[in-house]
């Protein structure tokens, strides 16, 4: 099974729809970003993609201590550091591309639909350099950037531990002062992914622990940067650090990640260096976490992606049954079920992609300091990362099904992407974690007022939708309407319910998630068919793709924004009796 | 991990609100029916259930040409079949119990729950023997029945090839007659469940063929009986069948079921009789089809309340994060997201759980010949099927979500629930071919009229529902009469639609589907409700239970029936534009 990168769709959503030439470096344009989609295109088609089931089967194993990660995945990573994949959004004063998070994440979107388990250790090592670039001093920058930039290095993030998942206040990890500015680790983490790996000389180790004299709590907790190897002033490699992975995790998917249990200090404890100031580890976490999850977000629409294109080629090749009356095909794309699966996965993964580059650039535009951009992104991230990663899971789980019993075969590969794809509902923060973030941070404290700006947008849109004329536009106009009513309706109640009892919000909180994600979504899908309708009208472009852009936003109005008015239902009646259960008789 | 089995809700449900006993035989009662299910209770929960995770780890294995299955597994089905379990359903005259339909439904449950891939061979057996039970010669029943039916020896059902999934006219398999009234078969049959094992001395396969002058198509195929050991007249063993398995599936899971490839016939041809008359193979597989569909639906419920225990289980337990106020308990189960994900979950079970055991007395009815029962069971046996088995998966997902990271380690053993589920939306007819068959032959051919009574029946309730005090089931009767004016809409569009193109119907059958599975289970919860309310008035049963059927019924109207109105809107609305996408595109 090949995969082709979906370039038309992201160069038109990218270009046209999102619009990203505000956020483009000087001496940088479409053309320029248009050519690095397509190489891309062709790097994670021809030399990640087929790697992807033979690491699934594989693995990465623990060998005598040393992680070995799956053939051919070691000379991928070379090529793609090679390649300058690593660098596209690096700080170019530590050598990177200095390109917009929009453009990281359509590659990434690439990478992973490629292989996740292969684009997780660029999507990591990204977090890393993030963190890194903020908030680390001047010599940790002049001693890791350039390298983690260049993906000679990479990097981690070590943040849970078997009695603290998502909760850090239980981090219980140690750093002891020497006297010299650096720490003493020691402590054991768990689920660290490529928390050790053969792709590269080094990794660098971003971990959470406690000082001494912490306050107990969230407030306790400071960053350090560990190396697996020291590293001297002149950037050469010193002695073996004091930590090692001590086991991999035997996991549903990704297989081909190694998802570490790492020891740190089982002798005098791991050499580490204080990042920024001390208890301040978490507040440097959650900053660069929204990067992190618009990342694990365009990883739910990459799978979802390359399922999608596995089922289409098996439904096109696969005879059985007669075909209906009126269908030219003798395959299964013909049988009218077959194809509402395939069409509805394709809209969903198009309305998914467009809100995620649409996220991503609102985030380079608060990098920017554009005004009221950081809190759109904030209201938006935690909606990105649920709604994409939900899809991921229901598109694998539809193209298993489209693969009828050979679809229960592993060998046909369309299993994998069902089990990859389970990982990305729960890691950077569970998705009911993040609908509780959506509703407690994103909504409660600020009043509701970045998401009445965000509704006050989509009147904009329904305002141009309603002078076009035809049919398909006015029922996207209708029925997106619909769906903003709902989302008001239910964001008023939200406000209110919340003074009197502060579980209610969060009761309804997935629910809530699911009608923001459906109505953005459904508004990206209206704004590209806006677009694809004035194409059309001037006669420019390619025909058959406007066309599609218009019938699919109709398709993603009739068949998704149809389900907000439901979802308002059980936010508003249903919050109260879901609590009334008897807790003892679950 | 233990399992308990959910005697309660079944009891409750099978005398209080199915009513079983009309379909009971003389000698048994309720008090009977009770023991049975606590004694299945025990065997289920200690003897099988505690071999499934390592059943899911070694899986069957084909050594040497021979079937080895997971340790444990042997034992286990010898004490099932020495505790007459087996026999639960058989036909008296060879030494079945005679017990109905609705009991063994409720007891297929807990085998599930204790391991669905431990229960696939009694499951497939069953199916063999119901076959020869109405098809097979006396001399045929004589030879095979009371073997199959005590579990000395097991059945499988030989249909699919490689070249023919669900479409079993282009079924090759061959079977020439050689003059003494046997046949020599040969051919190759794929996916075929406890194809071979270690459990038996013998295994008699069901096996599709065609015969040398047989039409081309459907309409050419006929059934055989073909022992893997030949059996004498006096039922003794003889010489080894020609016929082999050749491989076993990698599947994603049920691992310890071994799905066998079988080849008949690498010599002369395997011996077969032919089972009644020639060229009516698939008429007779039909008939008994619907017993299995239900038994798959009740898969998909079994799956579910064990992956929902499992989840259960490990909110009590596992502490995180800070309780919110009024929350007494300082373990997720108190988080508000949490108790929704277990709430629906079990809310959802139950109504599936109410609906399967419904169609299962609909079926032991119509064996009676009772008016009408025929065509209700024809009608709720793909909604049963569909809509059982979606809820197998999307719970067993929710459970590894509950369990966060821990969900996707496999030790954990939430992911093998979700891996087991997957395969019952596939097999014994796609739920894609559930949903046509719904549309197409139990709605098209009779105009809706089995529809109509349904709709008829769902009016008695509302009726009842309307006469109850309380806002519970004010609520529930208002939701549940929105639903199936939703389901009667839609039943009268789609009827329509058929005679503007035949596409139609079939694009809307998977919406319709979940509409009429929506509705019906909401109906059944409703039921469970009136009779709830009418013990709690006469202070009789356990409270708190009857309370919590009574909200229950209202958290499903909250959450599930407010999803009718847009179902509807996507199948009035929606099923065109599907059909309009450009098959190109995709």
């Amino acid at each position: 099974m090949t995969y082709q990168a979906p370039l038309d769709d992201i160069r038109f959503t990218l270009h046209r729809v999102v619009g990203v030439a505000d956020v483009l470096p000087e001496g940088i344009d479409s053309t320029d970003v248009d050519a690095i989609l397509e190489e891309a295109g062709k790097f994670a088609g021809s030399v990640i993609a087929p790697l992807n089931w033979g690491g699934d089967q594989h693995g990465a194993v623990l060998e005598n201590g040393v992680v070995r990660t799956a053939p051919g995945f070691r000379d991928a990573y070379h090529a793609f550091v090679e390649g300058g994949w690593n660098s596209v959004g690096g700080d170019p004063e530590f050598g990177g591309q200095g390109l917009p998070i929009a453009l990281s994440a359509a590659l990434s979107e690439l990478w992973n639909s490629a292989s996740m388990a292969f684009a997780l250790c660029p999507l990591l090592n990204l977090g890393a350099i993030e963190c890194l670039e903020r908030h680390g001093s001047d010599a940790q920058k002049q001693k890791y950037l350039a390298k983690m930039i260049e993906g000679t290095w990479t990097g981690t993030m070590n943040l849970t531990e078997p009695q603290a998942g998502s909760d850090l206040a239980a981090v219980r990890t140690k750093a002891v002062p020497v006297g010299d500015g650096t720490y003493r680790i020691s402590g054991q983490k768990i689920f660290i992914t490529y928390g050790d790996h053969d792709y590269t000389d080094n990794i660098i180790h971003l971990v959470l622990a406690r000082l001494p004299d912490a306050p107990p709590g969230v407030k306790g907790i400071s960053l350090f940067v560990v190396p697996k190897v020291m590293v001297g002033d002149d950037g050469s490699l010193g002695d073996k650090n004091d930590l090692r992975c001590v086991s991999l995790e035997h996991k549903l998917g990704i297989h081909a990640s190694p998802t570490a249990v790492m020891a740190y200090g089982d002798g005098e404890g791991a050499v580490g260096e204080l990042i920024g100031e001390a208890n301040r580890g978490l507040e440097y976490m959650f900053v660069m976490m929204n990067n992190a999850r618009l990342n694990v977000g365009v990883q739910g629409i990459g799978i979802a992606e390359r399922a999608y294109q596995h089922a289409v080629a098996y439904a096109r090749s696969r005879t059985q049954g007669k075909p209906l009356p009126g269908s030219p095909s003798q395959t299964i794309i013909a049988h009218p079920d077959v194809r509402r699966m395939l069409v509805l996965s394709k809209v969903k993964i198009e309305a998914a992609r467009a809100l995620a580059l649409e996220a991503a650039a609102v985030l380079d535009r608060a990098h920017k300091g554009i005004a009221g951009a950081q809190a759109r992104g904030d209201l938006l991230i935690p909606i990105v990362k649920s709604w994409s990663t939900d899809l991921g899971v229901s598109v694998a789980s539809t193209g298993v099904q489209i693969h009828g019993g050979m679809g229960f075969i592993e060998e046909t590969g369309a299993a994998q992407h069902l089990r990859d794809a389970r990982i990305a509902p729960i890691y950077e923060g569970t998705n009911g974690i993040q609908a509780a973030d959506l509703v407690g941070r994103k909504l409660l404290r600020d009043g509701g007022a970045a998401m009445t700006a965000l509704i006050a947008d989509i009147s904009a849109t329904l305002g141009q939708l309603a002078e076009q004329p035809g049919d398909d536009l006015a029922v996207v106009a209708q029925n997106l309407s619909i769906g903003q009513s709902a989302l008001r309706e239910a964001t008023d109640w939200l406000l209110l319910a919340a003074k009197e009892d502060m579980r209610l919000p969060f009761a309804a909180s997935s629910a809530y998630l699911d009608l923001a994600g459906i109505v953005a979504g459904g508004w990206m899908l209206a704004r590209s068919a806006l677009v694809a309708q004035a194409d059309l009208a001037q006669g420019g472009g390619h025909a058959a793709f406007l066309e599609a852009k218009i019938i699919g936003a109709r398709i993603f109005a009739e068949h998704e924004l149809v389900r907000a008015t439901g979802l308002l239902e059980s936010i508003r009646a249903g919050s109260k009796s879901l609590l009334q259960y008897d807790e003892a008789l679950l």
